[in-house]
């Protein structure tokens, strides 16, 4: 019976870079969050402290920079794919790498003049391990709400269960989506357009349904990314229940037809699911 | 030299409110987080726990699930006065009260169908002594950026300044503006357009100022308000200097021509200002 | 009638510094969040961005790390009148200085290893307008919780109230507490004797005070700091009160006599009040 | 090609209860944040809103409540089984149940009174597939620094590398341990005795290593738990480097021999890694 180090990575997490391009009196502007994780034959380090297989965090987050200077940013998913094939291939020691990005949207509001759009934070995570790259977008903060069209009914009833059923509820949540593409689409533009249409798609989707769970609104989401976008194979979506619950207002003499609400922090439900082809590739895997 | 009570109050705070206004199948959504403080003949609760002049803070919050219900939300401003005006008018002990109102923007997708905005947070501040009520709007949140326009040069230099003078930088500041109006205008939807212009102002001043300062650029700020805005008569600025510092590829041999910045998170420069009109009565005070 | 500047001040926020003192194998650690607020005759900037009579914040931060180097922290106190004394003594356009320090506590492991006390923060404000210097030292995060001795009764009942009497509740909050001393004490080791036994006297009131309300408990701990400690002549305290409410577990068939509660986050009851001698000096003001 | 339902599970997060024990006088204090997530056969709700197999999340908020005052809260391990084993037994649907616990330290102040302990949230998480269950105990928010015995050299030189060499550095981190026991021993006592005991452990081999790289630190601490804890099978441990950097005092004169440093925020190492017995049992899955 020995000890033995198991799944190991490391990286240098949250490098914020902020590239600027200047085309004449016009700027554009590109705001990232970009971490990194790298794994291989990292034993010495652990075992003996030999670093002579290491690289640096330091210099990963030299390498963001550098490259953002001399590559550009020409979306997330491209510069994470840049990042990625860099450390597995110009590393002896490293096989795999992972780079996440968070992209913070600005509004335009002039020649060179910006501001911060909080409504979504866009995701982006390479993974590369010297063969296959993959890439998964997503986004998260994006809050939704209906003010009908939602019931929750016919449920199972144990001894513990108080709830009456709701035949017309406020449904709200905070979007946390992430979609693997089928694989590595060649060009720059596309990543943007890909994004904002999958977006669009579960807006849409969440919108349009009427929901008699909210597990069947994640599924409904999931299923118009997958058929209306050809190019994702799997979506994966973590959906709080963010409840609006209506105030008893009996007791100070008033009824409430479904107007005035509490917005409750915790406990909240939290719904997880994902939703994909089933002749989908195995994704790469959660190391 | 005897041991006396000073300055009190008490109050709920942070009830969290949603109402739903309901004209046949288009809905409107108003989402708030109401905070209130009373202040008045308090000594006896703590002096001898004697709570005789003690309106709850759960009741406190009732009031504010209730009002809602039966007066609507015509604005921030509007429900807090009538807050406010309830609770000194209706309490003996209470002398002043402070409702201080934070309001969450949602963009329609649809009839009944929401997304959070999260541009900006609105404010609003309502005091109210019995006989004046004072109303300061305001807004946290707005994260604003010029790309150019920007310098720092001439300042100060001692045995300590390293840095080197700036005449082209980046500018990027988190505004947090409270602006207090002349006195309490009726009418209910004055509020939201009002709210609406001056912020228009702010964002236009910061859009269309040469800045050689972040103090110049909060002037400019607070004085184009006043100007537009007559019915406004002081603003105070809470600037963080959002500091995007350009980073030094030189030892990884590559020049950076304003190109690629790194975006620190502390220490930060955090200027703060008011600026208003020299007649302006005096406010009801920050007790 | 005219547009003015009014009162305004800048400065750099959240600087984090620390420093390790090395005495043979034992070490000791010093661990700040300094932000420096200046203010004087600033006009010039704000009004026509002329930064000649303004020291950089980055200059401000540069000073924090230079005076750690060369004076050591003795405690959060004097590092603060040092550095305030600096500013406003070195610059002819600043009359006043503020520094306001956060000091995180380490729990000692080893001769050269710590662990960090999470229990509370401990603050110090200093403010120095060239003549005299005044010294608030402080507290956040202290949460205290009393399973019994805690009643609300007798409170007023308006038609809002729904609240019913409790002879027997848990007490908890957060303490946010800031004392005033009388003057500025000279040497070293004094202020953080002083701290300690503040600390000491409000969390004994807070556990010794059978509690009719949070505003007696308050009071309680005000006095009592003011009666034990001859050199602080004003306290201030805000309180929330982080409700832990019974369950109703009627519903499900059980009783509950006092046992399991829910921890509310939002919205909390919030107590604010100043305990202080009738013959305390005016402060030096909260600009 | 079909679209199909892929992995998921619902449950309620962040039920926050605190249980008073009251043995006469002295009282003990008992709290936890429980999150519950349930897996099974839930086709029904995603794919047609049919929630016939679907235990309400309110109903596991009140099951939370309700186990709390039946059979008290022993250890949040013996809780978590509680949890898991009813949810699983209960519910023909449900084959899965995982619970996630956070509990918050309370240090006695008194027979009654209590101060939070805000050194560390201890964790644990319970699996139960209706056959084997799995407990995974850990903690989070654990920060400890050496200032000393800490080096960081021989690593990779590439053409991005600026980092010198450090032969004797700060070393901090924040400890986000996660350790699997071989199996669910019976009893309620143990459970805290070993969490104690499995912690000091921690502690004792991050203050007892010489560090090369914290990979090696990381190593010692899970190889020192495996070594040291025979019903332990398996340690997580995701360690941030919080990097204390220098300060180069160089342009204002000053030396500085290890003395003054910045606490960096972003960006940060992120050295993640598992030390396992070899012939340890498959985990039940991180579904």
């Amino acid at each position: 019976m020995g000890i033995v180090l198991g799944p190991n990575r490391y990286g240098k997490a949250e490098t914020r870079v902020v590239r600027v391009d200047r085309d004449g009196d016009r700027h554009t502007l590109t705001d990232l969050n970009v971490s990194v994780a790298l794994a291989g034959d990292l034993a010495a380090t652990h075992l003996t402290g030999d670093n002579s297989q290491v690289l640096p965090t330091d210099t990963q987050k030299n390498t963001v920079y550098a490259f953002a200077r001399r590559h550009g940013i020409s979306s997330a998913e491209e510069f994470g794919l840049l990042l990625a094939r860099h450390f597995v291939d110009s590393q002896p020691s490293i096989d795999r790498a992972r780079i996440d990005i968070e992209q913070y949207g600005w509004q335009r509001l002039g020649p060179h003049s910006f501001q911060r759009d909080g409504t979504q934070t866009r995701t982006a995570t390479v993974r590369y391990d010297g063969d296959r790259a993959e890439i998964v977008a997503g986004l998260t903060g994006l809050v939704l709400l209906n003010t009908t069209d939602s019931e929750f009914c016919g449920f199972v009833v144990d001894p513990y269960t108080t709830l009456p059923p709701a035949d017309d509820r406020i449904l709200a949540t905070a979007v946390d989506a992430r979609w693997r593409y089928a694989g590595v689409v060649p060009g720059a533009a596309d990543w943007d357009t890909a994004h904002a249409a999958v977006r669009d798609t579960l807006v849409a989707a969440f919108v349009g349904t009427y929901s008699r769970s909210l597990q069947q609104t994640l599924y409904a989401m999931g299923e118009r990314v997958l058929t209306d976008h050809p190019q994702v194979v799997e979506v994966r979506l973590v959906l709080p229940n963010k409840h609006h619950l209506l105030v008893d207002l009996g007791p100070v003499g008033l009824d409430n037809p479904n107007t005035v609400f509490v917005v409750a922090d915790r406990p909240y439900g939290l719904i997880e699911g994902t939703v994909r082809r089933d002749d989908a590739a195995p994704a790469l895997g959660d190391w």
